[in-house]
């Protein structure tokens, strides 16, 4: 598999309105999108920092992920995971992992936020850290 | 403040040794130092991806904040934080959200992995999210 960069890192938090200014006045960043994920039940809020997204995250109902990830953080945001840019296919990244005796949470991709192919790995497989693989089709 | 990119992602693990092979086989990438942190009872893998490395955490000792927040998490490691590289120090990084209202973990930079000079927000001012600020002084 060929990983060129960290597309974005996604932060969970309880409220986008309550959060974007946080990172625009304290950190300096600028929200450049929002966008509503209808099938993944998030409203998202994105920041470019040098090659890398910060995608924020609110949930839109309770059995959305990131809900249930505040559930279980007691309340609060956090990180709550990483995606990385596939330049061979999501497909094939996918099919390599599984292969090579790892599990993931998607056998196929799924269109994300920003109209990117996404896939998640298993944590069992990664120790833990819930990661993501993307690509962008139109590129 | 001026923040240029991501210079790291940092994830808890609870052996280097189970999880180097996942991030080396699986996804691809070089473990190119671990170092141990004395200070923060860590050891620590870093692995570049494009701009930013993944740092891998295993606690050294059960005080360390990587133990504490392994043992949080259900025993399992995940995504605990994220580091900007500011690029104006990152004392004056620290007084300008202090300036604004926020609060600091650290109020004076203090010596990292690396030999970075870093400094932790506190979470109640980053939405939850622990999020670190950090600078190369030989750059």
């Amino acid at each position: 598999m060929n990983i060129s960069h960290i597309e974005h890192v996604g932060i969970a938090v309880t409220s986008l309105e309550e959060a974007i200014p946080f990172y625009e006045k304290m950190l300096g960043f600028k929200c450049f999108a929002i966008e509503e994920v209808e099938d993944q039940k998030v409203r998202t809020a994105f920041f470019q920092v040098g090659q890398t997204k910060i995608e924020l995250l609110e949930a839109t109902a309770p059995e959305s992920a990131i809900a249930k990830f505040i559930e279980k953080n007691g309340g609060r945001g956090g990180i709550q995971h990483v995606a990385f840019a596939v330049e061979d296919g999501v497909q094939n990244a996918l099919d390599e992992v599984q292969e090579k005796g790892g599990r993931v949470i998607d056998a196929h991709p799924r269109k994300g936020a920003e109209g990117l192919n996404i896939a998640f790995l298993h944590p069992k497989t990664t120790c833990g850290a819930l990661l993501e693989l993307c690509e962008n089709p139109n590129k």
